[in-house]
């Protein structure tokens, strides 16, 4: 079984960004299993059909992506690494289509209004057409033989279709990037500077997050996030995400975590793993 | 002029969740401005086409959107009002229509994603089709008189196109509530309990935010929201976002706001207003 290509879920159809932040992190020689939900994604490896699942946790220009927290916490699994990607969105044809040709743009509605600048001026005549997913529009091209119009996906699923990029970087702004965590059944030691994520509640008594910052603080622990997140319909209650250097088995780390047990009501450690540089 | 209903801009097609945000903060007698983007919204309040605006700041399932607050510090506008709508998705059709008809479901595709439980189990044979706008799949429908299908989106759309709702509460989870912000070119005075919303930004020398959430944690204030966002490509480098009951008036937050100033790199205040209880 150990020649075997690692099989990691993700969600999207094949070429989708959550897959080439997986090849990004582990390399090429890995079995990508496309799942049609971040839910699926978990089942995927808390059922054993993948050995850990890639997930996006927080993107620069969209904020975090809750659903994804809010499954950390259901789930009984571990973050065990990160991985950053750019999106860089590629305008694809199949091949030999002319730009002149190109009547109509599919994508996600996302990716057609992060070009929105680009489409105006290079095809200020092309229909938006808007589908489920970036990487599902290059396919839907393939699989229809859809000369008339291109596709705004990753350079991976060009490779994967077998598309011909029109234009490259086609989005209007290129500070796009996610954040991407690797989930997996079992903690890892992380090797080189670690990262912990945390999630915890507070009822917000004034000071309340300033003494659960006291413990990182007075060991010296540098937060690298801090989100704090409203219960729905209760008022002066809060989770709070936060990533601090250093993992959970440093004993620093330790005592700042049994510090902050003392005072909150709930806390749940997502992970300690290999902070990205 | 007086006389003439207000003027409010917002982002999306006429019915979009955001008027019906506008509805629920200003009343029904003001004059909605739909505009094709959150840059539009702004534009138009600078430029004096609309008095005010309102946009979507956070998101209790997509989280916050980092966007507007983007155009928050580039635009020199000021909050002066929030508003929490409960985002409740109906299943609409043209008078008459009848489920059996429904061969088709149209939607953005967020909106698709978070009826996907209740779309399967009520119309399992139903196509799904994506499109720019959940009010404009209910407009797409009206316009093209399309009897075969059915739109999700808000109620306000069932109203201004004349639909009829055939599902209420269609969303699979019904905890999904956006917060909205109104912005306008001058400052307000605060009636009732104030909220003040910040961002500002630090490098993270061990410690940093710790000392920033010190300057009001001294002076017993509360704080209502905290998030950290990385500033690409700079790292250590990080923007803040905070919320903190009172106004920028009150002398001590006056003080705290002075105090914080000292040990930042840079402040705005984005503006004091009446929270929404």
């Amino acid at each position: 079984m150990s020649n075997q290509p690692k099989v990691v879920a993700f969600q999207g159809e094949r070429g989708a960004y959550s897959e080439a932040a997986a090849v990004s992190y582990f390399g090429r020689n890995i079995n990508p299993l496309p799942c049609a939900s971040f839910e699926a994604v978990f089942e995927a490896v808390v059922q054993g059909q993948a050995r850990q699942g890639i997930i996006p946790i927080e993107n620069s220009l969209a904020g975090s992506i809750h659903r994804n927290y809010d499954l950390l916490l259901r789930y009984n699994l571990t973050i065990v690494g990160e991985v950053q990607l750019r999106v860089a969105h590629q305008l694809m044809v199949l091949p030999g289509v002319a730009p002149a040709n190109v009547q109509r743009i599919y994508s996600h509605p996302q990716a057609l209004a992060q070009c929105e600048r680009s489409i105006t001026a290079h095809f200020p005549h092309a229909e938006r057409v808007t589908t489920y997913d970036t990487a599902g529009s290059a396919k839907m091209l393939r699989e229809q033989n859809i000369t008339a119009g291109a596709a705004i996906a990753g350079q991976r699923a060009a490779e994967i279709y077998d598309m011909e990029i029109l234009r490259r970087d086609f989005e209007d702004n290129p500070e796009n990037y996610t954040r991407f965590l690797i989930i997996a059944p079992e903690p890892v030691a992380p090797r080189s500077e670690a990262k912990t994520s945390i999630v915890f509640s507070m009822r917000n008594a004034p000071g309340a997050l300033f003494k659960s910052m006291a413990v990182f603080a007075l060991r010296d622990i540098d937060l690298t996030k801090i989100e704090s997140r409203p219960w729905q319909g209760k008022r002066w209650q809060y989770m709070f995400y936060l990533d601090f250097i250093g993992s959970q088995e440093q004993p620093h780390c330790r005592n700042a975590l049994n510090n902050l047990q003392e005072i909150t009501g709930f806390l749940r450690i997502l992970g300690s793993y290999d902070r990205e540089v």
